[in-house]
């Protein structure tokens, strides 16, 4: 039921399109999800992948291309004429993926499908969601839901209800308004189901529901949808009017998103890249930070260069400066990666920035000694040379608290002057902390060599 | 209607619980969510927490229960008898949070709670759900569901739902089954809705759905719940007998941890810690890898010193060395996080491992003679020393190269091996990069001064 898509699976798929034996494609698509299907065009030609979408239904088609991903729908557009997309594809999906589809089209595109569109209701539907940031509740939510008005009985209800439900693949609520269309809460399924025919919606609607504005940011949705367990939420606009509502698969891609993101940045990872991406678009996205940790490595020879003098007496001081420069690197990240995270979960919990602070200072006291006492008693039995020991001990020691600090402060700072905490972490701050460390390496390198040699 | 948690709320709230004001806390907590409290709680010490939580009603307070951290909800549990724990909480909750929570019991006083249960089937339901491992789909679902039977007509399948659907919270579909309990398919309400009373469920069900089998591992679970834009996914036997259902709320809480997870393993920490955790905890989740970071330096320390001598004849070769080990470090995490990521989502494609790793190549390439060309024209109009830039620049191209390429295969390797690939990144990586780094840069300058000088 669960289909894998293998490599097999392609390669017979390729020969069927190379004899265009159209029966034998058709059939060989026809149990898939619209999902799998975009699964199989990433893995072929745009010929070949265009070759079968034309054999398939438009309805199915449509839904495929809502699978796509970004990229691969681009290259398909570009090829259509405005009045096909208008009619086979946009004719067939929910406002939401339309407003998708239509908002990635070059400008001029974009007006002359909106003006194929037959249906004017839909059509305004679509130049409504337009307006809104893509990274807005107003960006995510779709106009297809159920209205009821808290006047109705439950019999007008149902009635209605058959009505609205020929635009919607499913229904999961029902929305309550006034007759102003205010929001005042939502009827379950379960409610209707167990109401007698004489109820009115007045007296079954479940007025305690959560909602979100249109101009919502997309992180405060997935936050809210996560932390109530909901399936949908309903967007009102600035005076509380029903004007939408988001379901929970278009916010777990959010999340996901987040994730990969936040995570993509600390690898040091500019642009949402993956694996099967062209190797240019994988080198321009990875250049940016590595340039910038060039730099770093450039102005850390400077400083070093500083010290050229005390390296030619005491050469075992460069033997230690990749491990000095690794565990800041290190601690740095350690400490900036739970700020991020609380940040992006919310999870920051009450504690002030002071408190946070502290309490990353003990941790890294603790953490100090201990490295610190290790390679001490390494260098003391290992190197028995008494100045060297003392030097990248208690230089590793500072470095470390200086690093958590650092690799605290950073992120919130961002995060209070409005820039994603996220920058903070990987090559930025192993670059700060490698200049940091070694400077103090090497100036506590030159104060207790000279006390004890 | 969202409830931001403020600090002043929480220290009213304290001076309430101060003065035992009973009415004034209901009161305060009176519109607020379970995992508002929850939150709230967090917030507070156990003492506070524990009064304030024996004012709410049981319905109320088996919520809380389920929406606390797990640290927290095991000291409450601590302090509450078994009989206690089945009648007030456990009797409240759906099977699978009831599992998650008796789950987390000391082995005695688990049976202790099961044998106090008096709802039989509930206590028959949690055992069967005990025996499923936690991360699978057996771990995940709850047996709550409505299920009828595909020979019923569409008003025996209203009645009966009325019946079972007492004890749900939310309906969003109803299985179909036939008299052997064998999963048929799916009855969408809007279907239900639409049809007339002399329909047979036979007639109007959906059988084109996914389900997975109870030992289904929870990120595949994530994954078709994803993919296939699923609200609920139903869990069979393995002969295909229907035994319980997956909501996307449980699997939201999956997709998130185990991106908090992966990015924690990249940034070096091994358990999973908030910035809410006490600092003994944070030290002992970062250990670990900073003593293998530790650990790394020391190995470097001792490559390094085999070239002693060239170090004192050319100290401007150990200015670099911050440089070098950086380069690499970035280098080999870009690479991995592209590789582990692309496995997390399942989104590596079809392409096969050479491929991956020509690519790879084809893109260290590319970055390699960028970054390499950028420092020879530093070094040559800045530095003025040409065995030197010939030596940093051709070093760093190779390293380069070196760092793309095990970047990519340790984390296949690992997944291949069935470890957890993410384990290939961060300080793992830097510090295998750092060692193998360093290595060629003296060799390379060992090879280099002699031509140059």
């Amino acid at each position: 039921m669960n289909s894998e898509l293998t490599r097999e699976y392609i390669n017979e798929l390729r020969s069927i399109i190379e004899a265009k034996d159209d029966k034998a494609a058709l059939l060989k698509m026809e149990d898939l999800h619209p999902a799998d299907i975009a699964g199989i065009y990433e893995n072929l030609s745009i010929d070949e992948a265009k070759y079968l979408y034309l054999l398939l239904d438009p309805e199915k088609a449509s839904d495929v291309l809502v699978e796509l991903e970004e990229d691969d729908r681009e290259k398909f557009l570009d090829v259509l004429p405005p009045e096909v997309i208008a009619s086979q594809f946009i004719h067939h999906m929910d406002s939401d993926d339309a407003a998708d589809v239509i908002g990635d089209l070059a400008e001029e595109k974009k007006q002359e499908v909106l003006l194929h569109i037959d249906d004017v209701e839909q059509a305004g539907d679509i130049v409504d969601l337009l307006s809104y940031d893509e990274n807005s509740a107003g960006g995510l939510m779709a106009k297809e839901m159920i209205r009821v008005n808290e006047n109705w009985g439950v019999a007008t209800c149902v009635r209605e209800m058959r009505k609205q439900a020929k635009d919607l693949d499913e229904i999961y609520y029902i929305y309550v308004v006034n007759d102003e269309n205010l929001l005042l809460g939502i009827l379950s399924l379960k409610a209707l189901l167990l109401a007698s025919a004489s109820t009115k919606v007045r007296d079954i609607f479940d007025a305690d529901i959560r909602s979100v504005r249109t101009h919502t940011p997309s992180e405060e949705v997935a936050q809210i949808m996560e932390k109530y367990d909901l399936i949908v939420l309903p967007v009102t606009d600035s005076i509380g009017r029903l004007v939408g509502r988001i379901t929970i698969d278009d916010v777990v891609d959010v999340i996901r998103d987040e994730a990969e993101r936040d995570y993509q940045l600390a690898s040091g990872i500019t642009t949402d890249v993956e694996t099967t991406d062209s190797p240019a678009r994988l080198s321009r996205a990875r250049l940016p930070w590595l340039i910038i940790g060039l730099l770093g490595g450039i102005i850390v020879a400077a400083v070093i260069s500083r010290f050229e003098e005390d390296i030619k007496i005491n050469p075992e001081m460069a033997f230690f400066i990749p491990l000095i420069g690794a565990m800041a690197g290190n601690v740095g990240i350690q400490s900036s990666a739970i700020i991020v995270q609380g940040i992006a979960s919310n999870s920051l919990g009450l504690e002030s920035t002071y408190r946070k602070l502290f309490k990353e200072l003990l941790v890294a006291l603790m953490n100090g000694i201990i490295l610190a006492g290790l390679l001490f008693l390494f260098n003391y039995f290992v190197n028995h040379k008494l100045a060297l020991t003392f030097t990248v001990s208690s230089a590793l020691f500072v470095v470390i608290i200086f690093a958590a600090l650092f690799g605290t402060m950073i992120p919130l700072l961002l995060h209070k002057m409005k820039f994603d905490p996220a920058l903070a972490t990987g090559p930025f701050i192993t670059t700060m902390n490698d200049i940091m460390g070694l400077m103090i390496y090497f100036l506590t390198g030159r104060i207790l060599y000279t006390v004890f040699v």
